[in-house]
């Protein structure tokens, strides 16, 4: 059976910005990617849209909905989910909680991504920070709906935030993602409604890219950068043969 | 040409609790280790010697450097070497950082273990982690001996020290050694002057293995935990299979 | 049109003790400053009206808004508003928030003050601080009442709390408020329920103002200390020409 | 009066684990003990239960129940509570928060036990430390139920989490706990249904004892490790005398 | 008399990369800054030179002379040292500080620039940093050259350097360079020698210029980021007008 | 035989200003306190030395050694002792760490007072810092010197700095020294050279002493705050009873 990942985004555009080459480029090692966009981010993130007239918050919602199903479909997600849950605040409680914990037990992620644990600059994200560590901590409960079958341990990472510094995340994996670049440029454009957003992110991947080649003595364009929540479990301390 | 992983010890037993299951898991892995003691910590690790009567220090000596052999042997070591730069406080100077360019630039290692960033317990630990890190930064510089070939950027892992939370050390890798613990355990009972530290250690994997265990949802025993000093660079974020 | 400033205070004395000399301060530059006062503080901090016979939650509150709008008065207030959300706990929820929200769009602050993001003493503080946090995000957003003019990015400074360093709090920005202590200390005057604070802020105000001198060479005796949120944007590294 | 310790524990096992020693030590010297389990921890906490044919929320919640019993009765509980609040996730509220302050009136504990500030292993857990200094909090305040005796400053301890680093728990006290130990690991094995952690949490308090040995120069052979959150006020730096 | 400014440098093209838009932008303002080159960066950083026939040491330092002086040239620097103090090590003993503590003696400077704190991969800037502050308090004190005027206490601010996160450096200024990008560009057009820096160094800015709009509502297309040693000493929290 | 206590102070006031009020607490419960200076501060805490017509470096050191003595004397020091190491920069070397290894074997203490680890005001206090701790380590090393006694683990605690935050000290031990305040201020009024600091210091025990009587319910006027390096080992957790 396929490995599958998981991604847990606040708004219906993070996972592109955020984690589009990672999606891509597990898409292509066979990993089945499945994407839950918690909202449309429909009140906080789609600027441009609003200042179109007769704009409705329906059809706010259609187009951010139109414009992540052709990013996803650009990266190879095999299943992308839109919970319509409000943002600017969104509202998470026991239900969608559960509702989270199901999808994890459904298809037991090889690994997670989400949102960092700080972001003054935006409440929702660390809000899905904590839901997301809680589903699968409650997916790993055997009294939770007792008889079926709990989740292990899989990895989190936690997406780069805009502005870094600021949301005390660090970066301590760096990925190489040179091979799925055009894919998620494409992605990228996807998102019509912040063109001033593509070239900032293009630049984050081209020097995460730069300094992942430093890191590594491996010739690298593009990177994506994460903070892993949980320790690394390895089997050897040789980093893996790359691209030289 | 085989792999190296080169081990910058402060004392000569260091390498022994803090790396034991390392270099024996990469030894096995077909990974040349050389291991340096700067030097045998005979005046400040050897209370069980000095206990002794009519012991000096060139006697405290040799019998570390009896110990750390046999242990390195135990162990797998292909290269273990006693550099004598006194101990309480160590001497590390200009001529022995150049001494360590050589030795990186001649092995070219993989990667490299090392002390913690801080240590209120031991002054030693954390001159030689400042020491083992300038040495790899000057091996890469180009004009330091023209002509040779620099290093590239061998990850930097960070032993864990005596009292973990203390150094404000974090492990964020957790390396299974279940299948190599009999030698670790082995090479940890030639260090007969610290015998107060054979279950301490013992402890110390046990735990190190129930958290990897706990981290990866395989079936580990025994586990040394490292900090990294630099990010990751990985191709996937998928985990390696492992012993379930 | 006049410049203004929003003060985000959790109980109705917060203001005094922890921005009093701000708000003096930029009152006379011509800001039009806006306190909230969001509770009285009515159960948690007035332990000496309780132990006045026949003392009644209401008249604590009547006690407690007197107190702050003869203290207001005296730091040049604009405008303060109490909207008795209770204490110990504050109740905060979207109707609060969004309340919030429209003031935020009301005024369209040049900067705001608030609570530290920790406080291990005081439950209320921290949360009034992702409160007015949050709240300026959400008036930040275009799909929150569409049409409205959304606000910029006004910077957010903390307050000092009760015991700094207990509350992971980092005094970045000192603000000299020499010209004003004399309101400062009126105002302080006016919260005849906590007495035993009088001599405690004024110290504090000595000593941020002992350091505020210490760290830019000019003559400056008394002093508030902030936590900026965001980093300071700025058009020259030159610091300003003050009192030498 | 006898004095009184609170310990308030997220799960019905978790004041063995984490503080066991310290109750067995002070109910010894004469503190009666009352000891809060806000859940049995039967969905999230009860892995080897569920494995059992049959079994149902009621009946874990009666098993864990009468283990903890049993351990509290081996560690010289005066009082244990189950209030029975749910687990993963858990349910706090208002009326939970002012039973617990009721608790805290009534017994005016001279120190407090609760979990740890963060732990991205369990969500209860960091819950319920907010709660428990919610609560204390609360309970200082005169406006709360006027005309009861409020209680004064306590400290309070944090307990080692399961994977102390990642917790980013810093032990700042040591106990020493030697004396006691019998007692402790009794009451461990009253814990039937977690069996493998009986030597997990034996070996943390071997190494917390070999810590606090190396920290004090006495002999201590099994310790338990806290957090203290606030500043410990003491009358002398001089170390008491202690068992050499 | 003009105001001066003093730039840090650990090799010769640090300044460049790092300060450029902060050294344009002053020197417009009528600031005259002093730029102290500390090494050449002969040895660490200047692969590109060491990869052409025949070149010695000497060579690879006049060609990096060349280089910074034609950089300082465009950025309008008043006033360019070079002190050959090497590099990888550098050496920095009480001469050089004396001699920097001369210096800042003599232009008294409004403020300061310098390195970060940490950095895993380069050993000459933390030492430059803390030299660099060294001599800042060092011409603070009366008994040093008595007689002579003591310097006040000129903020520091620390370059932004290649990894942020990975040096634990936070930015809390950002500075407008908009204006002056053009000088800073063509000044990192002389750094022939670090071509593959060019594009980088372009991207951070263009970055930073990004946060910086963000953090102001104000329009910046580049910006530079600096950590702040010492707090802000500020008469105002009301943000300058900028360009909107 | 009478316990003793050990103070390292870098200038010859700071044990003053710092642990004052310690000192006389302890001399008063009969321990021997021993106060190394290690220099004079003779250039660089002197300004008003140094404004006198015809002031030395003799003059100044003459001057400052009277001061201290008389403070001393006030205290009710036990030991005083002038290294005359110089400063601003003081000069640590081999030499001067034996000979204060030598002291901790002569009088082994049953506390340490030192300066914080960090300070950007002051390049001293932190080099001291450091020296203390490393004295300490080489003081329990069997092989220095074999055939004394070593030291056991006697516990260390950081002075409070100039400006505490900005040096990242935590205080988390509050020592009531209301008993001994005006020991403390006769002390503090012989630091004629340094009358700007009598009110600054003054404020500070004020302070501490209030967040003293505030985190532990006793009646405390005048405090000191320090930073424990190593954690306290207790045996028991209920505070000491204390003035009421």
């Amino acid at each position: 059976m396929a490995k599958t990942g998981l991604v847990v985004s606040a708004h219906s555009a993070d996972f592109v910005w955020r984690a589009g080459g990672s999606i891509a480029l597990h898409a292509e090692q066979g990993v089945a990617m499945t994407v839950v966009c918690l909202s449309y981010g429909e009140r906080g993130e789609s600027a441009k849209l609003w200042r179109q007239a007769g704009m409705t918050l329906e059809k706010v919602k259609a187009e951010r909905q139109k414009e992540a199903e052709a990013a996803a479909k650009a990266l190879g997600v095999a299943d992308i989910q839109f919970w319509d849950l409000g943002d600017y605040p969104i509202t998470l409680n026991n239900d969608s909680l559960f509702r989270l914990v199901d999808l994890y037990r459904k298809i037991h992620p090889a690994f997670v991504l989400t949102h960092s644990r700080e972001d003054p600059y935006n409440r929702d994200h660390p809000e899905v920070n904590l839901f997301a560590l809680h589903a699968r901590i409650t997916a790993q409960a055997h009294g939770h709906k007792p008889g079926e079958k709990v989740i292990g341990a899989p990895p989190v990472f936690l997406f780069e935030p805009h502005q870094p510094e600021q949301c005390r995340w660090m970066p301590n994996v760096l990925l190489d993602i040179t091979d799925v670049w055009g894919k998620k440029r494409k992605a990228i454009e996807c998102m019509a409604g912040q063109e001033h957003l593509w070239e900032y992110y293009t630049r984050v991947a081209e020097q995460r890219g730069a300094q992942a080649a430093r890191n590594s003595d491996k010739k690298i364009t593009y990177g994506e950068a994460y903070e892993a929540v949980f320790p690394h479990v390895v089997e050897t301390l040789v980093p893996s043969e790359g691209r030289r």
